[in-house]
């Protein structure tokens, strides 16, 4: 497959006629061809109008057209071959073990969802029989199914090329629900979008699917994103990012004439609780794990650990001298691009120049966009004082938050925003201590673990990837796992409906 | 049980010190004893901060002792017996028939709900069990529940003094969810609020739960409800009112520093189509059962037809005179308060006063605090240019939309905003045309009915009291039956938690 730097609308390739630009080589900063032309607001209004008129096609298929669809994108990213890794390779400078494992989890993720359809329990099928003599007034036959909200506006992230962008979690779910997608590719890959965007374009129509069932927009700025969740046609946003980029597209849906929901995964630091006997018994081993997860990707991911907190005491100092051996040794990675590299040793500077702030250890120097390893630790009284000490450092700085007694932990744990992840490191000599903790947690994140970091998140039915805001924009919801894809479906009640005008799916109480 | 006038905070009465109002009897505009004080700033921070004290003991209340709970409120409304009816009926102007039904339906609802937490399927408990030997890494063990969001805010609604007031669905399914309620009482029902809100503190303090399980606040004004969603403790908010009222706290709720869900039902004019084979057989039958759903309840429903559409024919004519000759002999009817009553006259006036817009009939005059029901009519090419034609006018207010064909129906139906209901009324011959609306019907309301009208909720499994934007402010939800619980949850995932640390609904997979 060529990479031709084409939009893809209404089931062939257009060539974009606003701003161009160049993916960027990320281990060497050189520009790649060919060029990407940008999508005018005249492509983003004709992949909207085709996604609408897709849809009431799209939504109706039946369960097993839908699920062979998704099964038929599975094939068609894995039909790409090495050309997709290498692509990938060169855009986001992650290693090939990575992005070769990345493919596998798109497409089990996709797989997964054509399960998930052809089960057909997303559907919530419910029936009220009627009875006709009941009093004081008969009762109605009643029947209840979800529906898809309508086509949804994806943004691919730039931390996974493949897994959360352009056939990723956000669009494999409103697929997989009956929604349309209108992809906003991510600057950072597109070529890699590109050439997965292509084997969803061919798998709509070797399915027959109408055209307007998928769309991918490029831009260099923003104006296609905001157009396309402004756009009376959207009527759902899946987003992965940084904060101010999700809340400005709350913001847009919120001011529409007519509202609609997003679902954008934004910050977390991803809080680590180490307990006074697992860091007795397990200090060093706990050490190194957590340096382990720390520079895994770089640190680029959403549940990365940034945050880790304890009591003082010598099982800390074992903990410390054990992460900072380990970190000493960490190499500097590439990071995805050069703004991410900037930001991240932006953040890196404030914590240096924090007057509360003390630098324990940093990995090996690094060239270019590569990123350096930093772990800091400051006091709980500092932490509380300074809310930007909470702010996300996207990369792998990690901050130790020093705690005098269980009761200043607590008052730090008080403190946290919403999360993706908390994790605890516990013997059985702190159950009753994490005992009493878990209530707090569960109304922090979506996720919490015992011994074991965030990192790795599992592709399954009990999987929560989401958390209260900050975290994202909608802790009721979660982007990873089967249960994504009731974001994307709102009930609809049926009644005194004759068989003949009922959906299929009702027709059999 | 004798009406203080007192607001209900940590388990006693409290006396209110903002501003004082009077309930109204709505038949005579008499103020009516005792007077009602307002709560202030301190009040709605006391109730809140006991509402997030008891938090984390109610919600892992046992489902048995929350099923007792509910019902102990349903037995407590019955207990207050006449007493509450009478009063209510002063305060409303509503006729016993209608409030011993509402009462009976109040507490039928909170046994429902009851059923719901003893059956215990909205836990959304799931288990992925580990699999250590899977390549290239283990599997953890993955479980997930669903957890209550925190307290919640509950505003009244006007037209439902039992069902959709103090313990009404709102309340009956946040608590339901495991979530503590605070109450903002309607100030024109605030006497039958308190008999209720006492029914409520009584059954928390007989089910020894925390005081602050429960609270009802007084407010001459808005801001006391302001400052309810505004505070921090509270997360989540159920109202039934205006679209104004909605969205004001719509806004709130998202400039929040922690934004939450706000659960709004706003305003629907519930159009009912009418096709050509059932109005030539059925025109006259139909026209008189549209006026019995106009005028029940002096139109002061949700889901109140303010909107017939229909092809023009003989067939209309026919149920045009059989409208209006039914309308004509329709009582006046006392409404819920003079402002509401003003309101509707209002609106009744802009439509007398419209170029395009010709009136067909009214019922009987009145006087006071009484309405007269009124029916018009209007092309759709004026419908389509003015869109001030499709807002409510709550009460008995009916607007015929009369379209030259099919086509121009089907651009009525487009031009459409979000409903709570659409009616559909056909005859066999009919059955292709609704066909092929159906799907437009399915993306603007929440139910579809054939052949009713959307008056009369039933509240059960497969009831959908919701639908898009304007109709409520989150399409994905209904505030009527038992999906109403899941408006209060969200999804939390356990990993590799040991036994003891489980919650004890997921302790055995």
């Amino acid at each position: 497959m060529t990479v031709s730097g084409d939009l893809l609308i209404g089931g062939i390739a257009v060539r974009g006629t606003a701003a161009k630009f160049s993916a960027i080589n990320a281990a060497t900063g050189a520009a790649m061809d060919p060029a990407f032309a940008g999508a005018t607001k005249e492509d983003v209004e004709k992949a909207a109008a085709l996604a609408w008129e897709a849809f009431p096609i799209y939504r109706e298929t039946s369960l097993e057209q839908r699920a062979l669809f998704l099964e038929a994108i599975a094939e068609g990213i894995l039909a790409i071959g090495d050309e997709l890794i290498i692509r990938a390779m060169d855009e986001t400078g992650l290693p090939r073990g990575r992005l070769e494992g990345e493919r596998a989890r798109t497409v089990g993720q996709l797989r997964l969802f054509a399960k998930e359809v052809r089960d057909g329990a997303f559907q919530e099928l419910r029936f009220d029989p009627a009875d006709p003599d009941r009093k004081p007034a008969p009762k109605p036959d009643l029947r209840l199914r979800n529906v898809a909200l309508g086509p949804v506006a994806v943004f691919g992230a730039s931390n996974f090329p493949l897994a959360f962008s352009v056939a990723g979690g956000d669009t494999a779910s409103a697929l997989a629900a009956g929604c349309p997608v209108v992809v906003k590719a991510h600057s950072a890959h597109p070529g890699t979008s590109e050439l997965v965007g292509k084997a969803v374009q061919q798998a709509v129509n070797a399915s027959d699917l109408p055209a307007g069932t998928f769309a991918m927009l490029f831009d260099a700025g923003f104006e296609v994103g905001q157009a396309l969740v402004a756009d009376h046609r959207i009527r759902a946003v899946g987003f992965t990012g940084s904060r101010r980029g999700g809340t400005a597209l709350m913001k847009i849906a919120s001011e529409r004439k007519q509202p609609i929901p997003v679902y954008a995964e934004m910050s977390s630091i991803n809080p680590v609780l180490l307990f006074p006997h697992a860091l007795r018994s397990r200090g060093e081993a706990i050490g190194k794990s957590f340096v382990s997860s720390l520079v895994l990707g770089a640190g680029q991911f959403c549940t990365n650990p940034g945050l880790i907190i304890a009591i003082d005491g010598e099982g800390l100092q074992t903990f410390i001298a054990s992460a900072t051996g380990a970190l000493a040794e960490a190499p500097a990675q590439t990071m995805l691009t050069r703004g991410i590299c900037e930001a991240y040793q932006t953040g890196v500077a404030r914590l240096n120049g924090h007057s509360a702030v003390r630098q324990l250890a940093k990995g090996k120097p690094g060239e270019m966009q590569q990123a350096t390893a930093t772990l800091f630790e400051t006091t709980a009284a500092a932490f509380l004082s300074d809310p930007a000490l909470q702010e996300e450092i996207f990369g792998a700085a990690g901050l130790v938050v020093r705690c005098v007694d269980e009761a200043e932990l607590t008052r730090v744990v008080d403190h946290l925003e919403g999360q993706l992840t908390i994790a605890l490191h516990i013997d059985q000599g702190d159950m009753q201590a994490a005992n009493s903790l878990v209530p707090t947690f569960e109304l922090l994140a979506g996720r919490i673990l015992v011994n074991g970091f965030g990192t790795g998140v599992e592709v399954s039915p009990a999987m929560v990837h989401g958390g209260p805001y900050p975290a994202t924009s909608d802790g009721r919801s979660t982007s990873v796992g089967t249960l994504a894809i009731y974001r994307f479906l709102r009930p609809v009640s049926y009644q005194d409906f004759p068989a003949d005008l009922l959906p299929a799916s009702l027709r059999n109480a």
